[in-house]
């Protein structure tokens, strides 16, 4: 092997003040760890010896407690993208400490190949193996690699042992030409492959190689309990008369799918209700569940950017390494979630909300219209796109202080142009082709706890006038008052 | 010709109260008129005779004011999508008379082949010819001419002798098969052509043809101002400088452009900066200035899915047809605002705002969070999907006592991931890759009116916390204090 290996804390030392980095990966999956927590390490010691040092971070999405979380410890991020899942981070960009530009997550790379967000001088990427022609095979996350190694001056090479080297097969990578020389992205299924099994980069770009042995550190989703049980469910039930009605083919639809516990118990009940055929999924991240429904064969094929499974669930997989190379693709997130794709495949498309207002619009980021819980992801590109766009979520939160369906949402990220069906453990709010008075009463009546729902006729009778029925004045009124004295229904709609 | 003749009453006694009615044509372009303003009149007979009558009607986009106009005069629309600019039917759905569902312009006809909303049942085709075959060489807006023609029971067709038959050749007409079998758009540039001349539909569908002549009734836009004009130039200028900088390849890159007085300016702007190369436009509606620009050379060619030209402009085309014809392309909506196509091209989106917030989300389409404008059109299909999307408007309205930049817009249409620049004649707010916090001040320093800058940053000193610094109960201060006094500098942002 002709590259120089080096230890993290070498490779940590390469990275200068102010330097724009890229790591390779999507979620935990794939993300490199040994450097970025040198690199946090080395953060520490230059703000202990008074100089400063911070770095602009670039992922494919959320990391790892290596990254996202150590750089944080060591106040070392000063400007963040695409999105973040991490507490200390998201301590320091709701602090101000860190400035953070929450995209869409097929976006990035093209906004970084355009100029219109800064490019990566240092790309560090987790491998399964390089070959002294930098052929690399990348591990469980394909997020923004080609672009972020395309683009760097520079690559630091981890090779991760902990992943064998037999996951040669199950990406499928490719960069697209940017315009004006875009061509068609030539796939018309989710198993087709049109891009190569490993990404070659200039052998000259390598700095060095760092060997590691670690696994993700992906902890297995909390069970579902009876809420989220019944909200998956109720997406399985309506999806099974979706496909009664003739609405989706009889052969099904690709399924998208959020990722947590409410993702997992959808998926879950899909998996039962024998009713919808077995299906495939063309998504962002893979997790446990769709693992689970592949052994089952509920779940065909799978197509993401990240197979984000707990360690035990990769291990398992790690033992039958061929049968999910034949069931499973890893794509750069400007694939898997690209809106041609997105709408040409027709994607039924699942994700989590964490307020909806009475009118369809959907926030999935912000707490209180101010503290940043993740960010977007990938929900706005596969939600403006898909064939059926599903948003579930528990009617109430803070045991029932909080009602997941307000008045107007405190951040809207996803407008009523983009939100077809609503989900809760009460029922299915079907909003399509409604006007917005029809949509408010449909989603009282099949959503809203019923600790909310004369509040909420009460809002709506504020102002009779306007195709959209708001009083700006009070359209806060029920977070205002949580925020005052801890209780959504303490909120006053009294004319 | 086979067909049955028909007056206007004989055409439209055929169709039932609750009926689900297509209508050809985008804007006034394209769109029927003598079957439309015959069914107002029976429409008002049929209420003064003590019976119900009303229909849900699809059409392009906007109509011409006999459709949108007559009809909602007569109270006979029940339910509209997807886009609307008719100051009658804008009273009724405001009113809650009509029920109006605001749409992407490029989803309403796959959503009516999917089932999403209902189906029409009629539609009523304006054309320049119809053989004995049922080819149909369309007018001036190609719609959503396609899906209406093939989703319909039966189809009244209007021949408006007003149209030479000789536009045959301007149109690319094509349906996409729908999920699971959808293919790729194999579309690279504008001027490609992927689709027929004209539209065949089945001869025994064809219940009856009108027989018209008249003009679409478009009035030329206003003229600039000095508001508009110093946008256009910002706009213009800013451009110049991404291609200096080489963000924009030297090539320049296709336009879309909304419609309007700015609009207008805009494309004037660019036609005069002779920094800015000659361009091909792939828009949604063609309006004067491009045609303007065409004669000019500096425009040379033109997607789109309407010619919503002057009758006066459209006269001067059609003594120089040929010329015209080697120039513009109609496509339906599905194919001119389509994503993908969007993303491939890798278009500069410029549409304009109704008001902008500190954080970069933008409002298209209600007044005080209620009352209902227009719509949303294409500008979503373009502005989350182009290479570039920039948003224009004036500062402020009503002699300065609106200001067009707020703390929160009172509707979304357009999230903060959507937008990347934000024009008003004061300058250009450049919002790309920074975080709330530098984005509030990026809008404040360049783009928000003097008597504003002051008002806009106590709003912002209110919640020094959070990744968002929002303050709920006072995010809508400044359009309270409008509603109550007339003017939104008598917010009080004290703590």
């Amino acid at each position: 092997m002709s590259y120089k290996v080096l230890t993290p804390e070498e490779a940590a030392a390469i990275i200068e003040n102010g330097e724009n980095i890229g790591l390779s990966g999507f979620t935990a999956a794939g993300t490199p760890k040994a450097v970025t927590r040198a690199l946090a390490q080395k953060a520490q010691a230059e703000h202990e010896a008074g100089r400063p040092f911070k770095v602009n971070l670039f992922t494919g999405a959320s990391t790892n407690s290596h990254a996202d979380g150590a750089l944080a410890q060591a106040d070392a991020i000063d400007s963040r993208t695409p999105y973040q899942s991490s507490p200390d981070l998201r301590k320091n960009l709701n602090s101000g400490k860190a400035r953070y530009y929450d995209m869409h997550l097929s976006h990035i790379s093209m906004y970084m190949r355009y100029g219109h967000v800064p490019s990566v001088k240092t790309a560090i990427v987790e491998v399964a193996e390089i070959t002294d022609d930098g052929e690399m095979t990348l591990t469980t996350g394909a997020g923004n690699t080609p672009t972020y190694c395309e683009l760097a001056e520079r690559i630091i090479v981890e090779v991760n042992n902990y992943h064998p080297k037999e996951l040669k097969g199950m990406h499928d990578l490719m960069l697209p030409l940017d315009p004006p020389d875009r061509q068609p992205i030539p796939l018309t299924a989710p198993a087709e492959r049109i891009g190569s099994t490993t990404w070659k980069v200039d052998p000259a770009k390598v700095v060095g190689i760092v060997y590691t042995n670690e696994p993700n550190g992906v902890a297995p989703f909390k069970p579902s309990d009876p809420i989220t049980d019944k909200i998956g469910e109720n997406v399985a039930k309506f999806l099974e008369e979706e496909l009664t009605a003739g609405r989706i083919p009889a052969s099904f639809l690709p399924l998208q799918s959020g990722v947590g516990n409410i993702a997992n118990a959808v998926l879950g009940a899909l998996g039962r209700n024998k009713k919808i055929p077995s299906f495939q999924m063309y998504t962002e991240v893979i997790q446990d569940s769709v693992i689970s429904l592949m052994k089952e064969g509920r779940c065909t094929f799978a197509a993401g950017c990240s197979l984000t499974v707990s360690d035990e669930k990769l291990a398992e997989m790690y033992q039958d390494l061929d049968f999910y190379k034949s069931k499973v693709i890893l794509r750069p997130q400007e694939y898997s979630n690209n809106p041609e794709i997105v709408r040409r495949l027709g994607l039924i498309c699942i994700n989590t909300a964490i307020e909806v207002d009475l009118f369809g619009q959907v926030n999935s980021t912000h707490f209180f219209g101010k503290q940043m819980m993740n960010g977007i992801g990938g929900s706005g590109d596969f939600a403006r796109n898909g064939y059926l766009t599903i948003f579930t979520c528990p009617s109430t939160a803070k045991g029932g202080a909080i009602s997941s369906i307000v008045p107007m949402v405190s951040h809207h990220d996803h407008t009523e142009h983009d939100v077809d069906i609503i989900v809760t453990e009460y029922g299915v709010a079907d909003l399509r082709g409604k006007c917005p008075r029809d949509r408010a009463e449909e989603l009282i009546t099949k959503c809203v706890h019923p600790d909310y729902q004369e509040k909420l006729r009460q809002y709506l009778a504020l102002t009779p006038q306007g195709h959209t029925p708001h009083c700006l004045a009070k359209a806060y009124e029920m977070h205002t008052k949580f925020m005052e004295t801890g209780d959504m229904r303490n909120a006053d709609f009294s004319a």
